[in-house]
C-alpha cells in the first residue's frame, strides 16, 4: 500500500505517524536523544530507523512530511534551538535517504494549525485562527482555505498580543503586558501564586502548581482556585476578541496542553469573549482543538498529501 | 476613449474620478442632498447627471465603480444609515442606467484601502493593514494581494481593539477600553480635555478643540499639547502592534483626517511602536497614506477595472 509518514520533531520526543489512503494506521513516539556534537545526524538516524522498521514488505513509502520547532523556508530550518539545529537543509538530507519519495517540511505550530484545521475541530473552515495555550502561547492562522504565515513568516504571534498598556507582568521576550503573561501555563501559575497569598485554599498545599492543580481547585469548588480560571479566562477572552475583531475568522480554536481544562475555561471565556467582542463579530465560534500532541503529524501528513495531490 | 467612473458616495459629498487608461483626469465632488422619502433615487439621479455631463462625445463609458458607506455583499448595499439607505440593489439600478457598462459596488473604507493600496503609498505591498483614523477609526486589509474582509465582511475593525484592560473610556459601540477612544480623532480631543485642565496651555484658549489646535500647539512647543500628541501615539501604537503580532504585514498605513498630523504624529508612534514590537516583526514599515479623500475613488476604479480586466 502507499504510504506516507507525518513527523513532529520536538525537544523531547518525535512523534511519528503512518498515513495509509489518508487513514492514520500507526502512530508512536521516540525519545529525542541528541548529541549536540552532531545534533543534525542524531535526529536523523532516529527519523530513517523508526521508518525503516515500519515500512511493510507490501508498503510503498511516497511520502514524508516533517514538522521542525523552528522557521522553515523552501525547504530549510533555519534555525530550532530546542533540538541544537543551526540552518539544515532538511528536505535535502532526507531525499538522500529517500529518492522516490515527495518531502516537505514545516514549522511546527504550523503543522499543527493545519492538523487541527483539516483533521481535527477546524472542519475545514475558511478563515481560522487556532491558539495554542503551553508553557507560551504560540498561534497560527487559515485564511481563504491556506496556511497564512505573514511577510517573514512572523504571523500568528498572538502570545505578545499587549493587554495591558501601562505596567504589565514582564515577558520573557523583554516586552511587558504580553497575553503570554497571562494566559499561558506560565500565566496562569503566575495569577495562582499572586491570587493564593494569605487564602485558606487548596492551591497552598503545594509550594509549586500546575494548571491542573487549579482546575481540580475550581471542579471542587475552591474559590482562590476558581477565582484564577474566571481571571484567565478573562485575559485571554480579550486576546482572542482582539483576534475576530481584526480577522472576523469563523472559527478560533484554543489548544495546547492548558486547554485540557475543558469546559470549566472554554465556558467563561465565551462569555467574557461575547462581553468584549465587537457586536459584528459577537457570534465568533470558540472551540477546544482535539488532536492534542497528535495534530503535528497530521499537519505534516497533510503538508505532503497536498503537494503529492497537486502533481497528480 | 474608453472611460471609467470611480465615485464615492459619502453622508456630505459624492465623489467622482474619470479614468482614462489608468490615469484620473477628471475628478469632482457634488453636495449629497437627500429626499429622506425618494433617499436612493436622490443619489442616483446626482450620479447619473454627474456621469453624463461629463462624458464627452468621444469617451465611450465602460465601467462605473461606486464606494457606499455600508456593507455589500453581491452588488447588493445591505443598509447605509449615514445615506438613509436601507437594501438597495445598487449594481442591477445603475445597469438599468448603462446597459453596457460594468458596475461594481464595494464598501467604502474597503475602497479606499484598495485605492492606497494600488494607486497611493500602499506600493501594491502583498500583505499591508490600513489604519484611517478619522471620528472613528476604520481599518482595511490586503492579503496575498486581495482585500481580506473575513467571513462575514467584518474584519479590520481595529478601532474596536481593547487596549486597557479594565476601566477603559467607554466607547460608542457599547465597549470600553477601544482605541477608538484614544486615536480617533474624538479620542484625541478626549485626551486633549482631561490634560490641559488647570494648565497654562493653548488648549485652553478655546472651549472645544480640533485635533489641527493640537497639532499646531504641538508645532509651536506648547508642553500640554505635545503630551497630548505623545500620549496618543502611544495608544496608536499599542494598537498597530498587536496587528502586526497578528498578522505579519508588509506595511502599515495610516490615513484618515488625523494623519494629516504628519510626522509629529508618525514619529512618536513608530518610536513607541518599536518598543512594544515583538522582535521578529519590530522593523514593520509604517507609513502614511497620501491620497486621502480620493482613496475612495481610487478603489472604486480599481474594482472595475480588476473585473473588466480579468474579463478579457
Amino acid at each position: 500500500m502507499k504510504c506516507i509518514f507525518g513527523i513532529d520533531v520536538g525537544g523531547t520526543s518525535i512523534k511519528f505517524g503512518k498515513f495509509i489512503n489518508g487513514e492514520l494506521v500507526l502512530s508512536f513516539d521516540a525519545r529525542t536523544i541528541i548529541d549536540p556534537n552532531d545534533a543534525v545526524n542524531s535526529i536523523i538516524n532516529i527519523i530513517t530507523k523508526a521508518i525503516d522498521v515500519n515500512i511493510g514488505k507490501d508498503d510503498e513509502l511516497i511520502g514524508i512530511g516533517i514538522a521542525v520547532p523552528g522557521p522553515v523556508n523552501n525547504g530549510v530550518v533555519l534555525g530550532a534551538e530546542n533540538i541544537y539545529w543551526g540552518e539544515v537543509e532538511i528536505e535535502k538530507i532526507l531525499r538522500e535517504h529517500y529518492p522516490n519519495c515527495e518531502i516537505v517540511a514545516i514549522n511546527d505550530a504550523n503543522a499543527a494549525t493545519l492538523g487541527e484545521w483539516y483533521y481535527g475541530s477546524g472542519n475545514k473552515k475558511s478563515n481560522l485562527v487556532m491558539v495554542t495555550l503551553g508553557t507560551g502561547i504560540g498561534g497560527g492562522i487559515i485564511i481563504n482555505n491556506k496556511l497564512y504565515v505573514g511577510s517573514l513568516g512572523a504571523a500568528g504571534e498572538i502570545g505578545h498580543i499587549r493587554i495591558f498598556p501601562f505596567k504589565g507582568r514582564p515577558c520573557s521576550c523583554g516586552l511587558s503586558g504580553c497575553l503570554e503573561q497571562y494566559a499561558s501555563a506560565t500565566g496562569i501559575r503566575r495569577t495562582a501564586y499572586g491570587l493564593r497569598k494569605g487564602k485558606d485554599t487548596v492551591l497552598n498545599e503545594k509550594g509549586r502548581i500546575g494548571v491542573r492543580d487549579i482546575v481540580d481547585g475550581a471542579v471542587a469548588g475552591d474559590e482562590v482556585a476558581i477565582s484564577v480560571i474566571d481571571k484567565t479566562a478573562y485575559y485571554l477572552a480579550i486576546g482572542l476578541a482582539t483576534i475576530a475583531n481584526t480577522l472576523n475568522p469563523d472559527l478560533i480554536l484554543i489548544g495546547g496542553g492548558v486547554s485540557k481544562s475543558g469546559d470549566i475555561l472554554l465556558n467563561p471565556v465565551k462569555k467574557y469573549f461575547k462581553e468584549m467582542a465587537f457586536y459584528s463579530i459577537k457570534d465568533t465560534e470558540i472551540a477546544l482543538a482535539t488532536l492534542y500532541n497528535k495534530a503535528g503529524i497530521f499537519g505534516a501528513y497533510y503538508v505532503v498529501w497536498e503537494k503529492i495531490s497537486d502533481v497528480r
